[in-house]
């Protein structure tokens, strides 16, 4: 049986500040990224999230970011390797705690933001990031984009890879995301995006804005949460992977 | 052969800001509080942190404290038991996980500051602490003075409790520190201070300020790392205690 | 023409995160209590909302609060008086600024959350924020509730005091609020609440639970902004006065 | 009579972290730029610095850095030019309110860290922190470099620019600073600094490594006060320039 994951951030509230929809996603999802109280999140909002994730037999996940609150993570730093593998750990054990007094254990690793970004593009982030999760628990499975320093170091060092694919953006011929900046980088079509899907899990490919068909690796899909329209999204696409036979789980 | 155990709050430093002469007290003590971010210390401190004190072969301990880093999270807090049970889960597995890293163990947890009293002073909040630490991990071990809620709530939930107990504060006939408001409350002889220290090893007695023996259980003396005077103080009650065959060892 | 001030906590929102409904609120209320980056609110939200309040023609005011954005500022701190005074001169002073730049000024300070109860409770607490306001700028305007040591250190200080009264709070026979944890403490009724509010003006007095006629005085009317239903109520009490003939206006 | 300025960086403790040497600096100086509790610094330390320096009759300013205390505001952030207004206005107005508690006034303005080099760099964060000195108060004087962006939009906005030359720093045949990152970057050698000082002052030059001579303005020269070395030389020079006749004092 065809099997995909699919992925969302969740736990992202802080204090009296809430974002997302994290009830109503958590049952259209297999993989739960939590926010580590650095760019999101707070110590009783983790607690919270890992108790909904287990109760809906959800793969818990660390998303560690910037120390960047009022950025959400977003604003790239100049922080140095040595940070980024200390920021990593750091949100990585706090989350694997609250996991641990739950029963449950968490599942995998994904950067966010502006740490994506970085140890995606540059070698020495991406090293720092892998390095931090294998010392961790070299059993921690990590999320990355092909073609990215982030997974190239990653399978070098020996972790399990899980490749993250996109529904809502479309690539360029060498397997990269469109710039945000670029007028298509968005594909605000459910169908299509739905159909970019399916074209990734049952033929490994993906057809750019001029019509090339590139390879991709899709074992994870990243969904939103956040807002009405991304929550239909999620619905729809669950339902029709659903519906083509496809098993919706988290790798392990 | 009789045992002690040297407490010290260390890593206390953050991002260029620096607290504390953590390279010279280490050879001194047998267990490390590591501040772990909230009131104190950042991740790359912590990283540091557990570095030194593996390389003395130092007992590490996790010190959550309030997330009051402007009032080194001596300032108390109205916070919930709730909270305080996620501020505390959080913390240690931070440290919990660059201990990992570093193939050592976190042995013990000792709450900070205002954390500390409130646990000390109001029976929820020492149980809030004991809950956490329990379902962290039940094997940590716990420190805190006889007589508090937060031991009282250790020994009830069957973690091994490490008691605590000071070479320069005076003792009240109830077993408890005379208030740091009071004139007498700190002994500033230190031979005073070491007298008192042999006394509390070699009787199990204090004697207070009105000529009482009162009985005192110490395990673990609380030395203080910042600051010339501190640090010779720490070379000599070391000095002392090994003179007089006593072990300085962590508990275990 | 008798006035009535109609007051709103607003820029609450940080970073991503948004708090509240700002820009509907705006039209019916005339005082606009500015979060000032501590307990809420960041620079940029706080430069908007200064906007929104000119656009609106809303008086401005400061709204400082403790440093815990965690806690929403609500979580009493044990703060010393001169902490008090250093946090209301700073929050204060960053809002002039921002103020200045879009030529307004700042018309009023009221403290937030935990820090309004703290002034309100104590006087020492209540001296170091009415010293740091007079200090910032005598002209401005303190709102506070009567009987309370904050609106007494004001008065004795020489400032311009604005009393503070609530429509959805009952009142006891000592003019004090009823405590959030009694049964009786909100009024859930809007029209009971619109009631107390023209029997506050025009009679000034409010009936408590028990029947009895206390006085109060009321120059100006918290209101909420924060939920489809308080921006309902606030659109009720705002027609129902304009309809008594009684102006919605700041003092000054 | 010919006149300098020496500045330095002041009140960059926080809490119960101490950075600096303040209270012995501030005799050897003529301005104080004042951290405003973003990178460094917090209320208390600014009330506390601004009456040191009003004691020692050196001048006030403010000096706004990234929000990111971890990094003492020397890591780039990936900030916009609204957002660098925003945290200016915030940082100087604060400041403003302290100057304001002890009558004395904000004189300058001069970025920190990551926002200098920024703004030093990058004609669009240059233009964000002039105009927010600029609307926050006309009168301010901004410190900078010659031949940079934000001292270029400074002269635009017809601000009163402060030109910046450093005794301890090499130069490049363009004016620009040699890089840290080259081994020749730093003047170790305290009376080559004062000699290059001196040549700036009376020749309006200096000399590059290469032993070309450039031109280059200098009306205030930045000393450091952290550290021993530091001090010993923030004496040295101030000495000797006195010995030379120069008088060392703010512009206004």
């Amino acid at each position: 049986m065809v099997q995909i994951d699919l992925n969302c951030d969740l736990g992202e509230s802080f204090g009296r500040y809430v974002i997302g929809n994290d009830e109503k996603v958590l049952p259209l999802i297999s993989s739960a990224n939590i926010a580590c109280g650095f760019h999101a999140g707070d110590s009783s909002e983790m607690h919270r999230t890992v108790g909904r994730a287990k109760k809906n037999a959800v793969a818990i996940g660390a998303h560690p970011g910037l120390r960047d609150l009022e950025g959400f993570g977003r604003r790239e730093m100049n922080v140095t390797p040595a940070e980024v593998y200390d920021m990593v750990v750091y949100q990585v054990g706090a989350l694997q705690a609250f996991a641990r007094t739950q029963k449950v254990r968490v599942n995998h690793v994904k950067p966010h933001g502006a740490l994506y970004h970085m140890a995606s593009d540059h070698e020495d982030m991406a090293e720092a990031v892998v390095q931090a999760v294998k010392d961790v628990s070299a059993d921690l499975l990590l999320f990355g984009m092909d073609g990215t320093y982030l997974t190239a170091a990653a399978e070098k060092a020996g972790l399990h890879v899980v490749y993250e694919a996109y529904a809502d953006r479309t690539y360029q011929p060498d397997g990269s995301l469109t710039a945000r900046s670029q007028p298509n980088a968005l594909i605000t079509d459910e169908d299509q995006a739905i159909r970019q899907v399916l074209q990734m899990i049952h033929d490994g490919t993906v057809t750019t804005a001029s019509g090339k068909k590139v390879s991709v690796r899709a074992e994870t899909i990243c969904l939103h949460g956040d807002g009405e329209a991304a929550l239909a999204f999620a619905e729809k696409i669950n339902r029709e992977l659903k519906n083509q036979g496809i098993e919706i789980a988290a790798w392990h």
